[in-house]
């Protein structure tokens, strides 16, 4: 049965071509925003944009959502995150690389992680990620079932890596363990329409050929990307050459893992061979800005990144070393460290900017017929951010604003496939704010265990 | 006649000197931050920092403002900032330098500027610092006596340029008038506790040795700070040399403009010579993050600045180059990009951070007997920032939180010299409130003679 509803924003940014060129009554305006139009949604699915007067026409029954003085853009993808970390955000703040892993993160993970663990920390972040706008995550962390269970109560989109890594943990014993443990997931979730799967060694300092060629060819089979941190600092391509011979993106390459199914995560230090492979294999980047200053690996080259034409979508990465899983920050911190770090106040533009959290990052993911821009046919996942408070007035340019002046306490309302998920800036389903409620007092039991461990009490 | 109240926060960061070693009852935390305290405030000063229970014995009739989850630091200090050009916010975004100043705002200013327009900018600006924490902003603008309405209006404590330029403007006809209308604007203001001055030479580029002789001796004779944009891009060095025969610090320190009165703004960059001069001189920087990257100029060694002893506070820029007059988002990406430009992640740690944020700034305004930390005689400007929500949860230490994971949207509570400006995320004062609502009704005359300029129609 349908039943259409009519969003009528200030502004809408497609993210998209612009729709029937001919319409005698459609407004142009900078980046192809555009004024006076509404977006039809039915069910899960976008079902038209058009003028507001002609929406109203041709749905006369269908009630319409007045969103004045808000801009409407595609939901943000966040395209690298490990969600379960929430639990373990601050905890080894302005420590190098180093003692960051080994004096926090591996005595943490090695004691806590479990289903438990995942699930509360994943809670926690999908809940502050879908008020920031983020409407499609990809994950990647052990118990991917807990983190699932995590976003369905949310009503996240969620992407989850089939992690491989040559070490056990909690969740697997080795490279088959864990490949045989996230392919029978993706086997039990098929019917899950707001769940996806990429594979996802952990990099190519933690896994061995034979089990990377063993994801190139599932990869192919599969038709899944391949999601792996790789180029994150100068240490981890020194020791590659000195181990290997060659550069890490090299060895992936002759692996068979570089192609357009490459999300290659992080991508730092790049030499111009290495961005020429990117460009010519058609992979895509997942740019973690604010956590590559963080841990001092240094600034991606995504000026130059765009030059080339690869497609390049942002990542919050996840909050031990972030520590803000905000897509709309991290948006701003790559347009100005593109500008800043090429030295061209050109680079990385407003829209352009906003293209690579929306629509770059579907493609990444290999979802960007079904998600990413606002167009007929595809699934309604949306975000309407809120520009009428005083600290943004006036407005110039709405999608400028959106990169350059707001923040997540803008975002306002957020739809994903259709569902109003965040009213307001409220999680508008009751029982999964009941469950965050309880999820963030029972944070005080993961504050009290933390501090067992850090201090050799547990 | 005394009437004291009693701030219990959950945490205290004095950015001081811990209160009293011999008192048993302090609790140490990391970065001093003092848990189960109070801060006593009277009139417009505090008067304790001591343990909550002592507090309540000591001032038994006091009332106490109870902030359980609340972080309680000293009010930001915004060290450079142009508030007016709020009304310009997104007018240039992604253009190279030049044509931002040429096509957008030199032609809009020249066109725009005048009390009224710096009233409502500063209004807007003031507004949105306030809600941001930020308790004292250093100006520099054109009409300044129209910034100092909208201070006094909304509360902020205010330092303003007394502007030097060469050239004309609608404001001053040449370096002479300027100072003299800015000298007498300090006379009549002598007695606002809550205003302030500063000598405000443009930048080497836009005055002449003469101006800044008489700057450097008027500076020593009434013991005011000189605020000046210096080595904010190459190509001013450059074209320094090229003329001058100096580098722009050298060619200030040969006019006697370099020493502890000097706040340098920008200085992205800078030699090794320079940084000794800086720091061998007791001079000051205003580091000026997101405005460096966005104009594509550059990133400061900051890193380097806090090794050699360098006073670095952080300001936020005009709107029209930033645009987000946002000092906790400033602070964590001049935290962000210590660590990522020197690849040192220990530079900048969270507690330095904060001091660069308030009492450095503090310092390098001359202010820091009497602002920038939570002490005993000093005035209470104060910010309490809300980590009880969810995305917070949990605080392991609430300094860095408030650093990496925090926004403003945090921030819920701020008092300037004792006064309760902002109470739970609003403007407490309904006359203030009320003000705001009209100029931000107003932007929307301001938006369309923007428009008319700019399209040639005015």
């Amino acid at each position: 049965m349908s039943s259409p509803v009519l969003l009528a924003p200030q502004w809408i940014a497609p993210v998209a071509p612009p729709p029937a060129p001919a319409d005698p009554l459609r407004s142009a305006a900078p980046h192809g925003v555009l004024s006076g139009h509404a977006v039809v949604i039915d069910g899960d699915r976008i079902t038209a944009l058009l003028p507001l007067a002609h929406a109203q026409q041709r749905y006369p029954q269908a009630p319409t959502i007045p969103l004045p003085g808000h801009l409407l853009t595609p939901g943000f993808v966040n395209l690298h995150t490990h969600a379960a970390m929430a639990l373990l955000r601050g905890v080894g703040d302005d420590l190098p690389l180093h003692r960051w892993l080994h004096e926090r993160i591996w005595p943490l993970e090695s004691r806590l992680v479990g289903a438990p663990f995942v699930h509360d920390g994943a809670l926690l972040a999908f809940h502050e990620m879908l008020l920031g706008g983020i409407t499609c995550v990809n994950d990647m962390y052990f118990f991917p079932e807990a983190a699932i269970d995590a976003a369905l109560l949310l009503g996240i989109r969620s992407v989850h890596g089939i992690i491989v890594i040559d070490f056990p943990s909690a969740y697997a014993s080795d490279p088959g363990d864990y490949l045989r443990k996230g392919l029978e997931l993706r086997d039990r979730m098929r019917d899950e329409p707001l769940v996806s799967f990429c594979l996802a060694p952990h990099a190519p300092y933690t896994v061995a050929d034979e089990p990377l060629r063993r994801v190139a060819t599932l990869s192919r089979e599969l038709g899944v990307p391949i999601h792996i941190h790789v180029h994150e600092t100068r240490e981890e391509i020194e020791r590659s050459v000195s181990q290997h011979g060659m550069r890490p993106l090299e060895r992936l390459a002759a692996l068979g893992i570089v192609g357009p199914e490459l999300i290659a995560v992080h991508a730092v230090h790049l030499s111009d061979s290495d961005l020429r492979l990117l460009a010519d294999s058609g992979a895509s980047v997942a740019h973690c800005p604010r956590s590559n200053l963080k841990l001092a690996s240094g600034i991606a080259p995504t000026a130059r990144m765009h030059q080339l034409g690869i497609t390049v979508g942002i990542g919050t990465d996840g909050s031990a070393s972030n520590n803000r899983l905000d897509l709309l920050g991290e948006a701003r911190s790559a347009a100005l460290l593109a500008k800043g770090g090429s030295g061209s106040a050109e680079a990385w533009p407003a829209a352009r900017t906003l293209r690579a959290m929306t629509l770059d990052g579907a493609r990444a993911l290999g979802l960007d017929a079904h998600i990413g821009s606002i167009e007929a046919g595809k699934q309604a996942d949306l975000v309407a951010i809120d520009m009428s408070a005083a600290e943004l007035a006036p407005v110039f340019d709405p999608v400028s604003h959106l990169i350059y002046s707001c923040g997540r306490e803008h975002i306002a309302h957020v739809w994903v496939a259709g569902r109003h998920v965040v009213q307001k800036r409220q999680i508008a389903d009751p029982t999964a704010g009941l469950r965050v409620r309880e999820v963030v007092a029972r944070t005080a039991v993961w504050h009290n265990r933390v501090g067992e461990i850090l201090s050799g009490q547990a």
